[in-house]
């Protein structure tokens, strides 16, 4: 069984499907909510190449919806350094296992202190949890759980 | 002159240097504290693509000490959501001028609530503080301010 799970600075679901179907659908997730991937790390690659250290399958994806952020960064000129909005996705501990987690943008925007950046921060965090619904649901049509009998 | 600001978020310093100058100088003092840049976004070329907007020239460099990344994604699996560190440089007000700020990483991972991590946030914020001062004193290096007479 899936489930979501509230984690301090985000927001997480288990997936009963592989890595490389997670990242896919996770990518359709995120265009289909308007936002565009402007950065990614591969940190098993970026872990293996740099420390010559093992780390599972991890993805970390710079997720951007260009509007929100031209008003955050109209408002707050330095708040680049909290953008973009990450997600990340990463192999579960089982084989066909995966996990999905969207920053809470409410969180870490919240760190400027800004009243006026709560709609947009509130505007993001709502269409993160779309994205992180949506490939919940995909994964589970994609691999239905099996009855146990 | 040239000042340090705290942010609520990070620390900024005014820079008597342009854009360019500033980009130039902030890389050099990442790698010369052992941060790699693994993602960048120019802010302005993706504003003017995607929404057609005009913005000041804005770079968020995303910047990685590897072992401490290392040591942080070791202990809580999710903290992915939080990294890399962002660095910004951007376009003064007035030409000849730039700004470079360096997100406070105490603050950042401190979303978590994991007291475990305060020892690894503290050192990249050190690190981090040493990218800012360096670039600062090698901007006031390069271009001397101009004695009023």
């Amino acid at each position: 069984m899936t489930t979501d799970t509230e984690l301090a600075y985000g927001l997480r679901a288990d997936l009963p499907v592989g890595y490389d179907a997670a990242l896919t659908l996770t990518r359709e997730a995120l265009a289909g909510r308007g936002f565009g991937v402007l950065t990614e790390i591969d940190v098993r690659a970026t872990m293996k190449k740099k420390l010559d250290a093992e780390f599972r399958p991890y993805v970390i994806l710079g997720a951007c919806n260009p509007p929100l952020a031209y008003e955050a960064l109209s408002r707050e000129l330095p708040i680049g350094l909290l953008l973009p909005c990450n997600v990340v996705v990463y192999a579960g501990d089982e084989p066909g296992t995966s996990v999905v987690a969207v920053i809470d943008p409410a969180q870490q925007l919240g760190l400027t202190g800004r009243g006026d950046l709560e709609p947009v921060a509130a505007k993001v965090r709502s269409l993160l949890q779309q994205v992180l619904e949506s490939t919940r649901a995909a994964a589970a049509a994609s691999h239905p759980t099996p009855k146990r009998s």
